[in-house]
């Protein structure tokens, strides 16, 4: 498995990209990862690493795309970048998948116009695998953000593709499928879920019915399946929780005097669990499904570990070939109906 | 002020409802509650508590409108049940507010239909007051969940009516209105909060813009304005998020061992204030915006405290005189447009 990596546009870019680069291609055998960008910055930071050069290669891209640019527009215009490099790359057939932590717009735009998307799919995803309260489980969040205003047609793809996700990568058996909704009844929603939950109905996937935003960290289903503009409410007001609970525990601790001090001194392990669990390095950006090519979007601020993870996740995605598993649902679907 | 109670509906009924009055004429010099439902039943509780016989009185109803009951079905068939025995007192002048913890469905269509509108307004909004990081700032949330697929002129009567609740109930100064979206951006969002935007922007309002999920409790704005589908999202995923903190919080100090849970008892104080200001009792329902009257919907699994608590809202919505308010601004605002 070879896959490209663009290594600018992200916070902390190229340093933890390349480092990332070389952590994933340490730990699995069969990865190979080529580097995108400015070869001499890259080359720079290779000199004084430690790493197995016949899996580490390098890609030269002279410009970057940042997040102030507009999205069509950069991909337009800006066709030496690190990311349209890439994406042409990856189009062509150079490399089995792709990993980029930069414009997340920008990405979704060159994914869609320059890698192509599967027969049948009408918008790609951006999709993010949610932490859960068990160790061992994520639920697939489609979509979490990408598209705004989704037809209920859409949803249904979303549902095919996020469970062909959870099967194919995540080996999961026959994977519930839940609909994100304001009730857990059948008759609740608004005018799309109604929809959409007639639809998912008819398919083949194995639908659960609705799901409560309650309920989106407790592992109830495998796949959840969301307008993007409603995904993103989950996902930021998740993230804005995480925030206000370590914020005020923070503040009772400083007024609480020795007491609180020591106990917080004691329960640091337990609690700086809990902040991981909560922090956007575990839910790490997402996957996006719907292209004819594996790419994930690393987030912006990723760290090294942050890229090892998205890289090995690219990695599971192309040697599942979950692309070919999800043209194949979609051409099923279609024949069903 | 005389102040109506549906004593039944909720979890804890009638016995919370009771104790919560009694607790609330208590504290509050000029108020009176008269306690609706089964006079009977009612008295028996009474009989053993020490309070204010001037101050609460009885009002007989025989019926009960329970949770699965419909809405539409509930109000007009159960004429003789305490929500509707209370609504249409509250209609015919009797009272100066209402206050019940049952069927959110049921007290929406019965505070529309029985105590009607106020001029200009669509449809009424539910709306909790939400918890900040700071303890003397609360910010209004319209609509948290009674309307679904708003209109954009639905969303600009959220605002005028939200901004109003925080200036005469609150005594905030030119209250900050801002609109929940998917970005900060001006150009970020979808049909609706675009159009919205566009709208917001007109008001007398003091629109500040787009607000994301993740500063909802961040004391950035007095009054969120949402599609009630969407801040059914964020109301729901933060209480979700509230449950899965204290579940892993109590799984890691249980597998930490002795260290871990002398840490836990040391803080408890700490994580004590923490889950009280994370729990439904602080949030505690919502105020339903544009009827004619004052209507408060208590928490289904409301205690003495909750009921307590929602008929001081109450007290202080009618003491501000609220519907004459709305009325007032909605009718300034359409004579500027």
């Amino acid at each position: 498995m070879n896959i490209v990596l663009d290594c600018f546009g992200g916070d902390l870019c190229p340093d933890s990209a390349v480092e990332g680069a070389i952590q994933a291609v340490g730990e699995i055998e069969d990865l190979k990862v080529t580097l995108c960008g400015d070869e001499n910055v890259i080359a720079q930071i290779l000199k004084d690493k430690v790493y197995d050069k016949d899996k580490i290669a390098l890609l030269n891209a002279s410009e970057v795309i940042t997040n102030d640019d507009a999205p069509v527009m950069a991909i337009r215009r800006k066709k030496d970048s690190s990311m349209v490099v890439a994406l042409k790359a990856l189009a062509n057939g150079d490399f089995d998948g792709m990993v980029s932590s930069g414009n997340t717009g920008a990405l979704l735009v060159g994914a869609t116009l320059l890698v192509k998307l599967i027969d049948g799919v009408q918008r790609a995803s951006l999709s993010p695998l949610l932490p859960t309260i068990y160790d061992d489980k994520n639920t697939i969040l489609v979509d979490g953000g990408a598209n705004v205003d989704c037809k209920a047609s859409m949803l249904k793809e979303f549902a095919i593709m996020g469970s062909a996700y959870m099967s194919a990568v995540k080996g999961v058996e026959n994977p519930k499928v839940a609909l994100l909704n304001n009730g857990a009844e059948e008759e609740k929603g608004n005018a799309l879920t109604k929809e959409a939950h007639a639809l998912l109905k008819q398919t083949d996937v194995n639908f659960i019915g609705n799901i409560e935003a309650r309920d989106l960290l407790f592992g109830v289903a495998d796949v959840i399946v969301a307008d993007g503009f409603d995904g993103n409410m989950c996902l930021k007001t998740a993230e804005g929780m995480g925030k206000a609970v370590f914020t005020l525990l923070k503040e009772f601790i400083m007024k609480g005097g020795l007491r609180a001090k020591l106990g917080y001194l004691l329960l640091k392990p337990s609690l700086r669990k809990l902040k991981k669990i909560m922090s956007s390095d575990s839910v790490g950006g997402g996957v996006f499904l719907g292209v004819k090519k594996v790419v994930v979007k690393a987030h912006g601020a990723s760290n090294a570990l942050a890229f090892k993870n998205a890289l090995i996740r690219a990695y599971e995605m192309s040697k599942a070939d979950l692309p070919s598993k999800i043209a194949g649902a979609l051409a099923k679907e279609a024949g069903n109906i």
